[in-house]
């Protein structure tokens, strides 16, 4: 199963976080089982409640997570709290430097900023919260209107179902086009492939 | 918060559900929580594994779980197994006489049809393995193209991504069209309004 090419998809999980920001992108990598490896990690091991209740189990903690190649960082009303939580920010700097990318859905973003991850990069976030997920990056090169941005290995996506988008598209350059399309067609799922679709900008009048 | 109006939506889990049939539409009944009250319900509590890896939590065994208003059932590889578990199938047959609607999500809908829910009515199910799906239940009216498809209190949809779909359509039923359209909105979320789009039945040359 495990072939050479198989990358570790480390989730980060953490008290709070959107359900579909972590499980849209994971239903897209789990379409491809010998390429793309899941994990799951938090501050501490065990179950971690999502922020529409439903609690999902963390199989390592930031002090045994394995090597992740692609970070996952999800948004979700528990953000708030963890720009302030010292080994968090300090993990994902750690382990962004080691991954060959960096992805997060909605407010995760906020997150990479707030760590230093994303200064003079551009990057993208949830267009209902956009201002203040702005706020914990002054240095970011900021995109409004976009359904994700690649920046590097930073790859940030707008809010909760736009990470699917992300992980198809990443997909398609790390396993070619044909596979991503397959994954698509698989989850019965209408993928956006424009990076600059993005109707929600317009309606939270960002632009 | 718990008006007279919100409803329990009973989330069915078991070893290898697939991870979006049931957090997709999770997420959008999350959007409202002061409508909707979501409960994880499995044969046994405690976790239970994904088809893609990830472990859920389920607070409620078959045997102590409350009144359920909605029951959500998911797909995923672990569809075949439970087909022949009769703890599930009377549990399925107990509750739906109960709840005001019975919704499934890809091969869900399968379980439904082998505990008889779904004689003599009009339903739906994945499309790429529509044709063993319609196998488990030979007096469904099986409805090979649509997004999903209402009979009376069961409300079945199409592979995967579908149950989002579905699930903002019966919201914008209990709740009006106003608050389901937020809920998109708020999920970024280009919500297929029309029950009989499906592309996939095309892809899959079942029409």
């Amino acid at each position: 199963m495990a072939s050479t090419l198989q990358r570790t998809v480390g989730t980060i999980l953490y008290p709070r976080f959107e359900l579909l920001d972590v499980f849209g992108p994971l239903e897209a990598y789990g379409m491809l089982p010998d390429r793309f490896k899941i994990v799951t990690v938090a501050e501490q091991p065990g179950p971690v409640a999502s922020n529409q209740g439903p609690k999902t189990l963390a199989e390592y903690s930031f002090d045994d997570a394995p090597q992740l190649d692609i970070l996952l960082v999800p948004g979700g009303l528990g953000t708030r709290e963890e720009l302030d939580n010292p080994r968090l920010l300090s993990f994902l700097k750690a382990r962004t430097a080691k991954a060959e990318y960096a992805t997060s859905v909605c407010t995760g973003s906020a997150l990479y900023a707030r760590a230093g991850l994303l200064d003079g990069k551009r990057a993208t976030s949830n267009k209902m919260v956009f201002g203040w997920v702005a706020e914990q990056g002054p240095a970011v090169k900021w995109v409004k209107e976009a359904r994700w941005v690649e920046d590097g290995k930073m790859i940030t996506s707008s809010g909760v179902s736009a990470g699917i988008d992300m992980t198809l598209a990443l997909i398609a350059k790390l396993e070619g086009m044909p596979r991503a399309e397959q994954a698509a067609v698989w989850m019965e799922y209408e993928w956006h492939r424009d990076a600059n679709w993005d109707p929600f900008a317009k309606i939270h009048k960002l632009v």
